[in-house]
């Protein structure tokens, strides 16, 4: 066996064994695989795609590279909400606070903002204080003491998933079903999970643009994490336009707080208590999907939720005084008004487009090598179906400068589409796969 | 412009421009372009192709990549002939006497052996003191004097293909028709040539194992040709079962002077004066093919080929006393029979497998660091259309040693074929594309 004619196998479209897979990846690990030898085997996987039972091997290989966490310490049902990355998706923060109010375990492993999407991290770590580089031990006794706790990977689980997405990232490799499949539930499968519920995005601010190639997605998560024996549901969600009003870390973490507290934006609260409730759902918590909302509702609405999130910020080293003074989260220098280039009714915000401002006002990463800036970000002040005339301040940027704030101007303004007639503002909710 | 948004147009199959295959091809040679990146994106080149215009550019750049010969002092229609390689293909030796005896200057670039398929500069090496590693401007002279010369291709000639074709090799790239007409050309443009024969090979012992593969990588090679100014022609010819009798490197010369002095098989025979007729057709030194083809054979038959190739082999060094006495070419320490399995006649005997066989004795290099034992080889005793009874000698092993030749006893015997009916030996020529 040899990394050449393993390519070659892949290239023809054959199905590869356990033994090919188990070559090329702990290979790559270890050295034997050229980084040269894995990108083009990653390409030829890109076009000649993968089976179930590949993507099950690759997965299962994935996840025995490292170590797996030992959460025999945590009672109660274990379940994560795992999302594929959008534009203003702060729904972590809410989501499990209220999975955990209702009895859910949630030992949540998060990631850092790359591109245009944020990252549940970046936010978290805008709270003065907070912590999310917890060792293995630690982490399951977070989980055991508050209900819940939200850490960074640690490189002891799944290394061959680190390895592979770095080289993914530079290959153009990344927007691969199996190897999208394999790099998400071998973490999750590593975190000791009962059950998993993923919010796949849709649209123009997500990995994967339209509702097909979604589908696809969900469904060969779903499938694989079934075979390998993690039961789990998906969600799809509309990500056309950036989710809340608020795009940047502090700024989120702000919205996130409003939400706890009853308020917000709607698409928010809606979105974080139907996965809250597919989580309380899987957990056994609940005999059907009306009840297990009605107990995400409750949490939600009668405070139980935002005092697990401050228990939580607590346990993690934050600074709990963030969630009665907002204001003591960091803020941007030089806030400057985006206006309106037409009028009527605001009909379409692009997700991209605004996720592309805020990444570059410094609120997310082009390259893993970047630090952000926790205080920038852009706030959406006339979200879908506002009215607005010509002029009217239609969104806000918060920058570091006042130069920095004006360069993003024109790019969030263009992100605005204009109509004479009020847009129906559907659900963010697009369907359900189990 | 980077590497990575490069990757991500062709693998979504856009038609590249000229800069960004610049950026990725020399980009790669320089090292701004990181050898994974480039394997990525030669994977998705692949998958998705390219058109005659990223053909052309691709060729192009090459081109440029390096120098370019200075055949100015070489007066006469300068005419190469590029073999896309096969089992016992010794036609160079014959074919570039032949025609330079009618008056076609031939600077011919060689390559070595690399898997299945033999090399000409190694076949040419097994005569005492032959030599093929002159200097570009000694290359000239040696045309114009002799009015052929075979040498190796220089560093300078074409760079950027020597860095692609090693990543290539080891990232089963290599089956792919833009990049090997790339490659093909770009070294063939280098040589300062007025046009070119191509001989593209078609069956098991053959790069493109099937007419419908070769008929479009012979097609893209005449289009991208004529596009950069170099008119080409390519002939189709049959590499299912060896060609002629002796596959090794000293064999081969043998074999080759054989022909030369008017015996020899006759497929040699046929395919080199088709193909040496081509040549002197192109050069202008014909005024049709029956005219070309007349030429060719006077200049085999009548003895001004063998003088030629006496010149030639002079020139570069080699020992002339080879022709009247092939006894003087290494021979193999050990000859083994390799008997029929079978009885009736000979129906076939597999190129890919004899190829092999003679690589596993030393004929030809596994990787590019081996380095191949001249004497070696396999001898077909009893070719196609040959009645033979079980038992019967039907080739020879030609080994260092006696248990060598013995383990190679096995894989040439499986390469025959029986059958109880004399069968049809066709031309090996199937179809010239203009």
């Amino acid at each position: 066996m040899n990394a050449y004619e393993i390519i070659v196998r892949k290239r023809e479209g054959k199905e590869l064994t356990v033994e090919e897979l188990e070559y090329m990846v702990l290979g790559f690990v270890d050295g034997r695989v050229e980084d040269y030898q894995m990108s083009a085997f990653l390409m030829a996987t890109f076009f000649a795609g993968a089976t179930d039972a590949e993507t099950e091997a690759l997965t299962r290989i994935m996840l025995d590279s490292g170590e797996v966490l030992d959460m025999s310490g945590v009672e109660g049902p274990k379940v994560d909400k795992h999302s594929t990355g959008g534009v203003g998706d702060k729904l972590s923060l809410i989501v499990a606070p209220v999975a955990s109010a209702v009895g859910v375990r949630v030992p949540m492993l998060s990631g850092r903002g790359l591109g245009h999407t944020g990252g549940t991290l970046d936010k978290l770590e805008s709270i003065p204080g907070m912590r999310t580089d917890f060792e293995p031990a630690r982490f399951a006794e977070l989980v055991a003491d508050v209900g819940m706790a939200i850490v960074g990977q640690s490189p002891q689980l799944a290394p061959a998933d680190r390895k592979m997405y770095a080289l993914r990232d530079v290959t153009a490799t990344i927007e691969c079903v199996p190897l999208i499949v394999g790099s998400i539930l071998s973490k999750k499968l590593a975190a000791g999970l009962d059950a998993l519920v993923l919010d796949v995005k849709v649209g123009r601010g997500a990995f994967m643009g339209d509702i097909e190639q979604a589908r696809r997605l969900a469904s060969a998560l779903v499938r694989t994490a079934g075979r390998l024996g993690l039961p789990a549901v998906a969600l799809m969600t509309d990500m056309a336009s950036p989710l809340g009003r608020m795009v940047g870390n502090a700024l989120e973490v702000r919205e996130s707080i409003e939400v706890l507290k009853g308020d917000g934006p709607f698409d928010v609260r809606e979105t974080s208590l139907a996965l809250a409730g597919r989580m309380i759902l899987m957990a056994g918590l609940a005999s059907g999907a009306e009840e297990a909302g009605t107990l995400a509702t409750g949490a939600l609405d009668d405070g139980r939720a935002l005092e697990v999130f401050s228990r939580f910020i607590s346990a993690q080293g934050g600074d709990t005084g963030v969630i009665d003074d907002p204001g003591a989260l960091p803020r941007a220098a030089a806030v400057a008004e985006v206006t309106a280039s037409g009028e009527g009714y605001v009909t379409g915000v692009d997700a991209l487009t605004v996720g592309l401002a805020a990444t570059g006002l410094g609120a997310g990463r082009r390259t893993v090598d970047e630090t952000v800036d926790p205080a920038v970000g852009v706030e959406i002040v006339a979200p879908i179906g506002t009215a607005v005339g010509r002029g009217d301040v239609v969104a806000l940027v918060h920058a570091r400068e006042k130069d920095e704030a004006e360069g993003a101007l024109t790019r969030v303004r263009a992100a605005f589409d204009y109509g004479p007639d009020e847009p129906r503002v559907g659900s963010r909710l697009l369907s359900i796969l189990e």
